[in-house]
């Protein structure tokens, strides 16, 4: 008898999650219904679209896709931070004109120094230590700083509709990855609290890291230089690097992801690329042409044509951020 | 009465696995033991040392640890076979002495011309060709091929008692993942069916890797070159790269695989480090100190004192080969 109320419960809670709106903040509308159908699809053994668990692999990228990168990625302002931080205690540190203006939060002369100064500006605080140390820094700034526009944490600038597309996903048995330009083990840091990721789960750029024995003690140090650039045509490498199989399903929202959505929705059988277009000033941001950061031109201009959804975010979503009520 | 039934059964099912013997082809004795009380520690939620699933990463060496490498690394017995089946059909490709050695099988000719020699070798087989295709001819080596001494294919050379060690470890909920420095791309063919390894828990050596759109048809192609080699200090570095956690067991069987064990086992709490020493020359291969392949050094010497076990093949083994009775 208590062995068949248990039963009972259990397949009164398994109906419920099957009756439950996987994706409740997504508005019913066109976007959400593709989602669901190709889901549908895959899982369900009597369909001809029929995906086994084993190749339910979905790709997300996370500036943009499943975090907010405006004013600048959040990394960079990690970056900034950090050099400030590393300056009170050092200001010897500051050995160059776009060290000292990283340090003063000078923005503008940053960028006007082009890619060798925002590298220069990672380097001096990506490099020369451990990668534990350097992810106890990553740690302690999460827990301090604030967005700029905002004023949350950095790490509750998550989107709500894209975490229930990651539970949603997860529970119909995929294996969901982040694939960023962002480095793999900045995002380690908040990757498994803020989506559910786990660390072997997320693939990302990486600078040059060394195996020494330090005192006796085995350290990974992150070294000067860099490894390896995840973006572009760098999306689809390190996804064959990473995982071997071509993922089914990918979402991004720039034309750094056009490279892992042109190869993953090539694939045999059914495929579901996914772009999050940013058209909510009110909400979050509105770009996508013009802008410095997550530029998407060709996206734009070609996905709808290659089948894949394009997800306006100020109609499609019903809620952008888990602490907000609308 | 039916679901009753079905949970009699189900606990009935469950106790058996239970008492069964996780490692039949291990004989009674200190090794076995080890590994069981290991295990068993980790798992148990009121010990001290249990581990929660998500860090239990058990990770592996390929060559010599999971399969035979004698006479020679099998990946290079098949560069040498392909390299033959490729000049059948364009002479012309075998532009140098090594190559023209190589496809003639001669391989004290192609060991004369060192370490360049072999990578010549390699680059003439593993590269101009997409993944896709590269894989179809090692998964079609792997079908025709026979081993020199043994006459078997090569992926029935495995260690049965290895592959007992990975179920037992995925059934306590550990994730088993390969670090070898052999190809990644090479050893992906085979893993999942020799070992159930799936490619995302296959780490190794690469070359390099470019995304091009090939006739319009999205394809990742091997170019010459390398791009990073799992050997050595290689191997915690790619640890780190690729699943972001320190393992807390690690089995490895020669020299290239000390670096893996130290960081690993240098680890907080519980750990394990395992070597496959080579000592039955009537089943296997007997080589340690003087061997050119799976060189076998410093983790004879430094092992005992770290801790790590030292598996005696001979002694410690009932069996080598799953196809075998005894």
């Amino acid at each position: 008898m208590f062995k068949l109320t248990l039963s009972a419960i259990f397949f009164s809670i398994a109906a419920t999650s099957l009756c439950a709106d996987p994706l409740p903040s997504w508005n019913a509308g066109d976007a959400k219904s593709q989602i669901i159908n190709y889901v549908d699809a895959v899982t369900d053994p009597t369909s001809e679209d029929y995906v086994t668990p084993s190749d339910r692999i979905a790709v997300f990228d996370n500036d943009g896709t499943l975090w907010s990168e405006q004013p600048v990625y959040f990394q960079f302002l990690f970056a900034m931070d950090e050099l400030a931080r590393m300056a009170e205690q050092d200001p010897s540190i500051l050995t160059s004109d776009t060290l000292k203006a990283a340090a003063a939060k000078d923005f503008k002369t940053v960028l006007a120094a082009g890619e060798e100064g925002l590298l220069e500006v990672v380097m001096a605080t990506h490099s020369g230590l451990s990668v534990d140390a350097y992810q106890d820094n990553v740690r302690n700034w999460l827990a301090a700083a604030r967005h700029p526009d905002t004023g949350r944490p950095y790490n509750e600038m998550v989107y709500q509709p894209m975490l229930e597309l990651l539970s949603y996903l997860r529970d119909e048995d995929f294996d969901t990855f982040i694939v960023s330009g962002g480095g793999v083990d900045f995002m380690r840091v908040f990757a498994e609290e803020a989506y559910g990721i786990p660390p072997e789960q997320v693939i990302g750029s990486s600078g040059k890291t060394s195996y020494q024995v330090v005192d006796g003690v085995p350290t990974l140090m992150k070294d000067p230089g860099i490894a390896f650039i995840d973006d572009k045509e760098g999306k689809p490498v390190a996804i064959n690097a990473n995982i071997g199989k071509r993922p089914i399903l990918v979402a991004g929202n720039s034309d750094g992801d056009f490279q892992m959505l042109e190869w993953a929705t090539a694939g045999d059988g059914p495929r579901f690329g996914l772009i999050v277009h940013h058209t909510d000033s009110a909400r979050e941001y509105a770009y996508d042409r013009d802008s410095h950061i997550g530029r998407l031109e060709r996206g734009l201009d070609e996905g709808p044509d290659r089948g894949w959804l394009i997800v306006d975010m100020s109609k499609d979503w019903s809620r952008v951020w888990p602490q907000d009520d609308n």
